[in-house]
C-alpha cells in the first residue's frame, strides 16, 4: 500500500504539474554564469548558484518541494539539539547511526543557509562542527577493531571519509560566516588532522584503487578545495606522494590493497570504469562509489574547471551514469550483480546527485528528465535548478532502455555485461571480468527479469545492509561460503568445484571474452561470450537470445551452453527460480529427510527436495509466480539427473533465503551441449480464479548441429511451426554456409533464424 | 508493475471523474419505476429499466466505462464465432473453459441486446442457445466422474447450475425476440431437463443446505421465473416436494449430504447466515455463494415482489454483504478463514453485484461508493445505474473499516468471528461453529495483518483453483493432510492430535463461547472466548487485544491462552511468521538433516529446522518481512522447547508453500498459560539502507495473577514504565475488584488496563 501510495501522489503531483506547465509560458533556461573561486560557497553551491536559486524560488516546483522537504527535516533536527556521541559501536548502533545522520543534517542545514539566507542554520552547522572539533582532537581509533583501517568517528575510514565529503560541503557554506579564528580552529584541530587520519595514517584504505579509496580521495579532495589546501588537492588527485605499498597485502573482504601502486582519484577514474561506463565491481557499488565521484567532480569543476574532469578519459563520469541507469530493472532496481543488495535503486539519493550533475554537467538529455520527476527530488544546487527548471518546461521524455551491451576493463578489453531486452522481459548476461574483492565466481552466468520481477534470480550478497542485529550489518560469513560460488549462480559448475577454485587471485587475473552481441534486429537479440579460464583445461562458450516469434504470447529465451573440455567431468547446471511447482514431464521423487547436495563450495547450502531422472530428449518443468506460469524446457538425456534444491543448508543463523532452483547434472561427459529455453506465458488471477496460457507453447527443443564452427538448434511449437537458430561458435567472417539435414544454409551476421 | 499500472489509470480516472462532476449540477437519482412482470425482460433487467438506463447513457461515467468495456468484450467474442464442444474435461481443461465462458458471454450478450437495441446481440444469444439445444437433448452425463453429483455440461453439477444462472438471465433479454415455436423449443428440450437434471435428478447435490445446492435453487428458479413455471419456483424456494435424503451420507468433501432435511432457497438463507450476515463457511464461499443469493433474490424482488425477498429473515442478505466486505483486509482481500483461497477480494465480480444490490436495495449507504469506485465497474441493470448515479453525484465517502463482531450460528448463538482493527494493525479471531465441510480444525485461532499484507498467516487451502495442471484445480489431498489440520493454524494443538480428532462428526456438533467483546475503548480492543470441546477433558480460554501504547510506534498484539486441563498433556503452540529471522534471545541448534516434526495430523509436513531450550522468563524472536520489523515475545519456562519449523515435508508433488513457523512446545503440563505480544516496529529500506528502530520495546511479560477469575499481565517497557492487563475469565458482573501483590484494583467492565 505504502508504494501504490507514493505512486498515487506521484501521479497527481504530476497531473497538477501538467496542469500548471500548461498555463504557463515556456521559459528558458539562465546560462550557468561562471563563479569566482576565491568566494565562498564554490564547492557545490556557488555564489552566482545561489542568487539564481533564490530568483527562482517558488517557480520551480521539483526544487521547491525538494526545499520544502529539507526544510522540515532539519527544523525538526535543530528542534532535537545536537548530539556528538563518544564513538563506540559498529553500523546499525546508536553512535554509529547518529554519526552519520550528523554529516547529513549539517550538509544539508549548510545548504539551506545559503538559499534561504537564515542564520539559524549557519549556527547549528557551527555549533556542530565547534563539538566535533572538542572532541576529535583528542579522539583516540574508534574502539572497535573489525576493520583493516579504523576511522576514529566510525570503526572503519570509509566512513569516516563519507562524513568529511558531506561536511566539507557544510564547512563550505558558512565559511563566510565563521571568524578567520574560527576557521583557523576548525581546520587546524578537525578538519587538517581528519584529512591526515584517512589518507596519511590509513595508507591501506587510501592508496588504492578501490571504491574505498575513491571516497578518501574525495573526502581529502573537497576539504583541501574549501580550505584552498593544494597539497591536500594534490594527495586527493595523485595519491600519498612517493608511498608505495606491498602489492600482495590483501583487505577484509579478500581484496588486493594495492596491485599495480595506482592511486588517487584520477587513477580510480581510470581504472574501474570501462569506456562504455561499466563499474568493475558492479552496479550496487557503482551506485555507492557515484556519490564521492561526481560530487568531488563538480567540485573540481566549480574550483578548478581548468581540469576539465567531466572530459577526463572520454567523457567517462557522465557516461558511468547511462549505464548505471541501464543496469536497473523496469522498476528502477539494480541488478544484483557480484555483491549487490537486492531493492536498491535510482531513488537513491547518489542517484539523484547523478541524474542531476549528468543533466547539467552533460549533453542535458530529456530522457534523464523524466527520472529525475520519478526520483521526486532535486540536488538544492545548480544542476537541480537546471533539472528542476528543465521539468517546469516540460522537456522530460521518458528514459528509454534498450538492449546493450557494456564493456568491462579500463581499456574496455576484459569482457562486458550484456543486457537484453524485449518488451517487458530482461536479460542480463555477465561475463565480465572478476569485479574486484566484490566480485563472483559466476563466469557466463545470467539472471532473468519480466516488468521488473525476477524469474530466474542472482542471488547477490549475503548481508543485511545496517541491521546490526545480523553480524553488525556487515558481510555474513555466508556470502564467502554462498553468495559468491559459482553453485550459487545461473551457470555451470564442473565437478562441484567454483571457477578459479573460489580464487581470487586467479580469478582477478582473467575475464571472459565476447564472442557476438546483436542487438539490430528487433526480434532477436544475441549475446554470445567465452570463458576459457575458469577451469584449466574446460572451454565455455555460452550464447543466449532473447526472441520474439509471433506464435508465442511473450518473448522466449534461448540459452545454448557449449562445453569442450579435454576430460570427463560432472557438469551441474542450476535454474534459480521462484514460485510453486505446477507441472514437469519428469518423475521426480522427494525424499523423508533433506540433506545437503555436498559439502562444500556452496553445495553444503542446498538441501536435495527431490530427484530425478531426466527425459531422453526434453525435460520441463512450469511454475507459477507472480501470478504468471514460467516453462523451462531443457535438452537431455536419459543418464542426466534433475535435482529440487533449496538454500538453507548449514545455515545456523538463518543468514540465507530458503530459494528454490532446479538443477540439471550430467555427469561422465566431455565435450558436452547445453541447450533450453524460457517461457513466460499467461497469467492467474485468485480474484476472477482463472488460469490463462498456462502451457508450455515449445513442443520440442532438438540439436541439429553442433560443431566447433556451429551449433544449431530446432524449436518446434504447439502449432508444429518449425523455426531454427544457428549459432556462429567461431569469430571469424560473417559469411557462414552450412549444410543441415542435407539442406544449405546461407546467411551474413553472426546467427541464423528462421 | 501490473498493479501500479491500474492503479495509476484508476487514479487518472478519478481525477477527470472529479473534474466532470465539478462541471455538472447535482442530479437527483430518477426513482425506479416498478416494472409489470408479465413483461420481459423482468428478472434483473426489467422494462422501465432499461427505459431509464437507455436516457442516462453517455452521461453516466462508471456505467457507460462498464458498458463500453463489456461491448468490446462481446464484440470480440462475436467475431471468434461459437463453440459448444462436447463435454469431456475437468476443470481448467477446455470444454470446461468454454462452457463456463459461454454463459458470461451469453448472459452479457443479452444484457448489449437490450441495452443497446442492436438485434446482432439477440441473434447471438439465440444461435448459441440452439446450438445448445440440439447437444443437450441427447447429452449423457459428463464422463469424469469424480464428482458426488455429475453434471452435464461440466464435471459437477455445481458448474452446470452456475450455467444456468447466467444462462436463464440471457433467455429473459432476449425472450420477446424468440418466436413462440423456438422458446418451446428451448424450454422443452434445454432448460426444463436442464432444470431437473440439477434438481430432481441430482438431489445429493440439490436437496441441501449448502453453497452447491444455493447456486442450484437460483438456476432452478431463475428459469422458473423467466419462464414463468410456479413449480420450478416452488422447487427454487422449498427444494424437491416430498423428498427426504439419508441423514448421514456424505458429500467429496465430508460434509453431511442433508443432515435435517432442509432445502430449497429460503432455508439456504435461513441456515448459513447468522443475524450479523457471517455466511458459516467463511468469506471465501461467501463471496462465491453470494452471487447466486443475490441475484436470485434480485430476481424475485423484481418478479415476485409480494415475497420481500430483501427483508426476509431481517433482512440478513443485505446485512450479510456488509459483513464479507468487512472479512476483508485493508486490500480489500477476504480473510482466507477455513478453506479460503489467498488473494480473492472485493473486486471479484461478485462483489460488484453485492455492492450495487445492496446499495440500490438497501439503504444507499454511501461507503458502498467508494467501494463501486475502486471496483471501477457496475452491473448493467437498475442497480448498476442508480450506484453509477451515486458516484456520479459526488455521494461516495471511504467505507470505514472498525473493529467488529460477527455472531455465527442461524441464531447466532454459534460462536463467531471477531476482527480487531487498530490503525494498520488488524487481527482477525476465530471462535465459530465448524463452517460446514468447508471448516478448518482451528478452534480460537487467529491472523495477523498489518495494511493489507499478513504478518502471522493463516495457511488457507490446498488448492489450486482452475489450474488444471494440479489435481485438476481441485482440493489436493494436502488440504486435508496440512490445511484442516489444527497445526496447521495459530492455536494450540493438545497431544499432537487435531481439535475434535480432525473429526468433522464430531467438531459439526459444537462450537466456542464468547466470553466478551470489547471495541468501545479506541486504544485497547479486546475479544475472549472459551471453547470446551476441542479436547475432551479440557478447557480453552484466548483473550485477544490490540492496544495502542503511546510508547509504542505502533498498535501491539497481547494474546492470552489459559489451558485448564484434567490430565497432563503436550501443547503446541505455533507462530506461522514470514520472512527473515534477524534475532533470538535464545540459542537454537539448526540440524545437518531435515526431518518431518511428527508422522500425523499435518505434522508429517513440518521440517525441524532449528530447535532450542525457551528461555526462563521471556522468549523472543525478531523477524522483518516487507521491509518491516516484528518481535514476538513470549513467556516461557525453562523446560520448553522452540522449534523453526517450515511447511514442506512428505509433500511429493510440491503442492505446499514453504512458510516458516515459530513452535512453542510445553510438555508435561496441566493448567497452564500462553501468554505473548506481538509488535511491528520501525522499518528498513534497501534504497536508504537504513533500519530504523529495528529493536522490541517490550522488556518483560510477566504474569502477576492467574486464577479462574483473572488473569493479569504486567507489561514493562524500554522505558521502564509498566502497564498492567487484567482479564476476566468468568462471565460474571460488570463490576470487578481484585488485590495483585498487596494493591487493590476495581474497575467495571471485562478487563483492566492501565
Amino acid at each position: 500500500m505504502t508504494n501504490l501510495s507514493k505512486y498515487f501522489q506521484l501521479n497527481i503531483l504530476l497531473l497538477f504539474m501538467a496542469l500548471i506547465v500548461f498555463s504557463c509560458k515556456e521559459q528558458s533556461i539562465p546560462k550557468i554564469i561562471k563563479s569566482d573561486s576565491s568566494q565562498h560557497p564554490k564547492l557545490i553551491l556557488t555564489k552566482k548558484g545561489v542568487e539564481e536559486i533564490r530568483a527562482n524560488l517558488g517557480t520551480v516546483p521539483i526544487f521547491d518541494k525538494t526545499l520544502k522537504a529539507v526544510k522540515e527535516e532539519i527544523d525538526a533536527e535543530i528542534a532535537l539539539g545536537i548530539d556528538t556521541p563518544i564513538p563506540k559501536d559498529y553500523s546499525g548502533g546508536y553512535t554509529h547511526v547518529r554519526h552519520k545522520r550528523n554529516m547529513v543534517v549539517l550538509q544539508k542545514a549548510g545548504v539551506l543557509y545559503q538559499i534561504l539566507d537564515d542564520e539559524k542554520y549557519a549556527k547549528y552547522v557551527k555549533d556542530m562542527l565547534m563539538q566535533y572539533e572538542a572532541m576529535y582532537k583528542t579522539l583516540p581509533l574508534h574502539p572497535k577493531t573489525r576493520s583493516y583501517a579504523r576511522g576514529k568517528l566510525f570503526w572503519q575510514c570509509l566512513n569516516d571519509s563519507n562524513w568529511l565529503v558531506y561536511v566539507s560541503q557544510a564547512y563550505d557554506c558558512i565559511y563566510d560566516y565563521l571568524s578567520e579564528e574560527e576557521r583557523n580552529q576548525l581546520e587546524t584541530n578537525l578538519f587538517r588532522p581528519f584529512a591526515d587520519h584517512i589518507s596519511i595514517n590509513s595508507p591501506q584504505f587510501y592508496q588504492r584503487v578501490h571504491n574505498h579509496s575513491t571516497w578518501g580521495n574525495a573526502a581529502v579532495g573537497m576539504i583541501g578545495l574549501v580550505m584552498d589546501d593544494q597539497e591536500l588537492i594534490d594527495r586527493a588527485l595523485y595519491g600519498i606522494k612517493d608511498l608505495k605499498l606491498d602489492a600482495k597485502e590483501k583487505d577484509d573482504d579478500g581484496g588486493f590493497l594495492n596491485k599495480d601502486g595506482k592511486a588517487g582519484f584520477l587513477a580510480n577514474i581510470e581504472e574501474p570504469f570501462s569506456p562504455d561506463g561499466y563499474y568493475n565491481e558492479g552496479p550496487y557499488y557503482q551506485r555507492y562509489a557515484m556519490y564521492p565521484f561526481l560530487i568531488f567532480a563538480e567540485g573540481l569543476h566549480n574550483v578548478k574547471p581548468e581540469l576539465k574532469i567531466f572530459e577526463y578519459k572520454d567523457s567517462v563520469l557522465l557516461k558511468s551514469i547511462n549505464a548505471l541507469l541501464n543496469l536497473s530493472d523496469a522498476d528502477g532496481e539494480f541488478f544484483p550483480l557480484n555483491d549487490g543488495q537486492k531493492g536498491m535503486s535510482y531513488y537513491t539519493s547518489a542517484l539523484v546527485t547523478a541524474v542531476d550533475i549528468s543533466y547539467h554537467f552533460g549533453t542535458q538529455a530529456p530522457g534523464l528528465l523524466s527520472i529525475a520527476t520519478e526520483q521526486g527530488s532535486v540536488l538544492l544546487d545548480d544542476s537541480g535548478l537546471a533539472v528542476a527548471l528543465g521539468i517546469k518546461n516540460k522537456k522530460a521524455v521518458p528514459f528509454e532502455k534498450k538492449s546493450i551491451n557494456l564493456s568491462d576493463g579500463s581499456k574496455g578489453k576484459q569482457g562486458g555485461v550484456a543486457i537484453l531486452r524485449n518488451e517487458d522481459i530482461e536479460l542480463v548476461f555477465k561475463y565480465a571480468s572478476q569485479g574486484s574483492s566484490h566480485g563472483h565466481y559466476d563466469k557466463l552466468s545470467y539472471s532473468l527479469y519480466e516488468d521488473g520481477d525476477e524469474v530466474l534470480q542472482d542471488y547477490g550478497l549475503s548481508r543485511f545492509v545496517n541491521i546490526e542485529q545480523k553480524g553488525g550489518g556487515n558481510y555474513l560469513k555466508e556470502n564467502k561460503t554462498w553468495a559468491k560460488q559459482t553453485i550459487a549462480h545461473n551457470t555451470v559448475t564442473q565437478n562441484e568445484t567454483s571457477h578459479f577454485n573460489g580464487k581470487y587471485e586467479i580469478g582477478s587475473q582473467h575475464h571472459s571474452v565476447l564472442n557476438y552481441f546483436s542487438s539490430d534486429n528487433e526480434v532477436v537479440q544475441v549475446a554470445s561470450a567465452i570463458e576459457r579460464n575458469a577451469y584449466s583445461g574446460t572451454e565455455l562458450l555460452r550464447t543466449m537470445a532473447v526472441i520474439k516469434d509471433e506464435n508465442l504470447e511473450k518473448p522466449y529465451v534461448l540459452d545454448i551452453m557449449k562445453v569442450i573440455s579435454d576430460k570427463v567431468n560432472k557438469y551441474d547446471f542450476p535454474y534459480y527460480f521462484f514460485g510453486q511447482v505446477i507441472q514437469t514431464n519428469f518423475e521426480y521423487k522427494t525424499p523423508k529427510t533433506l540433506s545437503a547436495l555436498g559439502d562444500k563450495n556452496g553445495y553444503q547450502h542446498l538441501f536435495v527436495e527431490g530427484r530425478a531422472n531426466a527425459v531422453s530428449g526434453n525435460s520441463k518443468l512450469t511454475w507459477l509466480n507472480n501470478r504468471n506460469f514460467y516453462t523451462l524446457t531443457s535438452i537431455t538425456n536419459g543418464n542426466d539427473e534433475l535435482f529440487f534444491t533449496r538454500i538453507g543448508a548449514n545455515d545456523p543463523e538463518f543468514n540465507l533465503r530458503r530459494d528454490p532452483a532446479l538443477m540439471l547434472r550430467r555427469d561422465n561427459s566431455q565435450n558436452t551441449l547445453f541447450v533450453s529455453t524460457i517461457e513466460s506465458h499467461g497469467s492467474y488471477s485468485p480474484v476472477t480464479e482463472s488460469a490463462v496460457n498456462s502451457k508450455s507453447s515449445i513442443v520440442e527443443l532438438k540439436v541439429v548441429l553442433d560443431t566447433d564452427m556451429y551449433t544449431a538448434i530446432e524449436i518446434t511449437l504447439a502449432n508444429n511451426k518449425k523455426t531454427l537458430f544457428i549459432t556462429a561458435n567461431l569469430l571469424s567472417s560473417q559469411k557462414h554456409s552450412v549444410k543441415i539435414n542435407g539442406k544449405d544454409y546461407l546467411w551474413t551476421g553472426n546467427y541464423y533464424f528462421k
